[in-house]
């Protein structure tokens, strides 16, 4: 591991993806993407007595399914790295708890899943993991209550609103056959301003472009170098403002998708400007792209999730949003 | 960098900690480590509007002091771990925003300033990183309204309650001169069914006993093998406690002091059990403990911070308290 240009991380090893999967809830099951799922839920609480105890057994899912599916078992994992968007990160904590991995919080917010994959990789290259898990998650009715309005009150939507998926995507990384980490960059807060919580998309533009000029910058590639290139969750709003801001540097990216653009039908499903969370673009990663990856239709990819920095107490006070986006190059064998 | 036995990990080049930084209020001004502070301030909104602000301005006082102090500029620093206790790790994000370095926010609660020092030794013995940096804040005034009860309230305090400090402590990781990372055990969540917010020390201390535990274990070590070991923050009640569980498993430590006994006067400041927060440990470890072993009063330790992973959500839905510990071992030069 050596670090190119200012901001990258090169991966000389290049650890690879042994194991992964997504799981969801029933609005995720009938989205376009419901058969990348390795499980999804029908009810809301997976038979839990809280919908903060449904998040936390999602992520208890997608790890227990991401680490057998890597052929191992638990005591084989030399550290999880985990996070969410609730108050002290209890879903991950909770949802954790039982499995006796040594344990790291991560907190960025919706950029959580590259994260966590970036410090599971770089744990896993430098010789302090073994195996390193990665895992996020999200669930709509944990994060309106908490950010938003009680659900029982029926708050309509502005258009710029995304909606938090309730799903959770989780990876194992360690050496053998996958898809490998060949790069990270890790992103710098970037805060334009933007103060409108409903509109999250665009709070998180700015730091989505300044990660991926970065990026391109140290490997001096540009962006037709990759077979596509996803970020999560910018949603319609953001998409548009980062290839915005993208070109007036210079950068034209025509191949891109965002993950909240790709989870739901947003004619059909009403989630106005996509989809959002930290489990949207950890599922779509783990389920959708990761398969494309090991079948052979998509090779060489870039990942860039993006986290907004604030919190009610910060907007209350009248404070802007910040953003933030790391960002991951995945390589098929 | 190799793993050591199932939990722990060997620092072969032993990153150094070329600068390091206490800052603290008017309570830890004015006890027993009040020298051992780069920097106090006697009033709690640091001349800022909120006390969520007054607590981010702690942690920038704090990194940019220790970044001066090693000799080096902000554009050095390839990453900063940075964690605290409020939602969504807002002092973090807010008091590092201007920083421009590659940000990744970390939650290990109370443990934080184990969990950001473990992340930059790794990332700097690994060559992901140039010069990391670790911080990590609380705030009595922001940590009683979020947790407890309105500071207005005046709410009676339990004999088992600790008084959260309202300090940052900060550390720069690189290579040069300075105390050594030797050893880094990550610790694993800990459930003993405490559900009595008021006494986090009891929550702790399971997790406390265990990874010390398992870095004899891994290291073939016994507690009189170190000059002193620090633990952050369990308090008189949790300090009893871990020292009977150890007890318990065969292992006596004499030479044991804990960082929330350490920052106050127990009988004059009116501080109950202890100190607490992720800004006491933090700041008795970059202040206090890291002078001492710079002057050649203190060789060879072991610092284990230790969290307690709840929030007011889980705990008003009936869940007990899992503690975890992260555990340091520097020597000095």
């Amino acid at each position: 591991m050596k670090r190119l240009g200012q901001y990258t991380i090169l991966f000389e090893r290049c650890p690879a993806i042994l194991g992964h999967a997504a799981v969801g809830g029933k609005k995720e099951a009938e989205g376009p993407l419901a058969r990348d799922f390795d499980q999804t839920f029908l009810d809301a609480y997976l038979a839990q007595e809280s919908w903060e105890k449904a998040e936390s057994m999602l992520q208890t899912e997608a790890a227990t399914l991401a680490i057998r599916k890597a052929g191992l078992e638990k005591k084989n994992i030399s550290m999880i790295f985990a996070g969410d968007l609730l108050n002290q990160c209890i879903s991950s904590t909770f949802g954790l708890r039982e499995m006796d991995i040594p344990f790291l919080g991560q907190y960025g917010a919706c950029s959580t899943m590259a994260q966590t994959l970036a410090m599971a990789s770089m744990a896993v290259e430098s010789g302090a993991a073994n195996y390193a898990c990665a895992v996020t998650s999200s669930h709509f009715c944990t994060a309106e209550r908490q950010f938003r309005t009680p659900l029982e009150y029926g708050c309509q939507r502005t258009p710029t609103a995304q909606w938090t998926a309730t799903a959770s995507g989780s990876a194992v990384l360690g050496y053998g056959r996958g898809v490998r980490v060949r790069h990270v960059t890790i992103g710098r807060i970037k805060d334009f301003g933007v103060t409108d919580v409903a509109n999250m998309g665009a709070a998180m533009a700015p730091a989505a472009a300044q990660t991926l000029l970065d990026f391109l910058t140290d490997t001096a590639t540009s962006p037709a170098d990759y077979d596509h290139i996803y970020t999560g969750d910018l949603g319609a709003v953001g998409s548009t403002l980062m290839k915005k801001l993208l070109l007036e540097n210079g950068v034209q990216i025509k191949n891109h998708e965002d993950c909240g653009l790709m989870l739901y039908d947003r004619e059909m499903q009403d989630v106005h400007a996509g989809g959002s969370g930290c489990g949207c673009s950890a599922s779509v990663l783990c389920g959708h792209i990761l398969n494309r990856m090991e079948h052979g239709t998509l090779k060489n990819i870039l990942f860039m999730a993006t986290g907004a920095l604030m919190s009610t107490t910060s907007s209350q006070q009248g404070e802007s949003i910040p953003g933030i986006a790391h960002l991951i190059h995945l390589q098929a064998e």
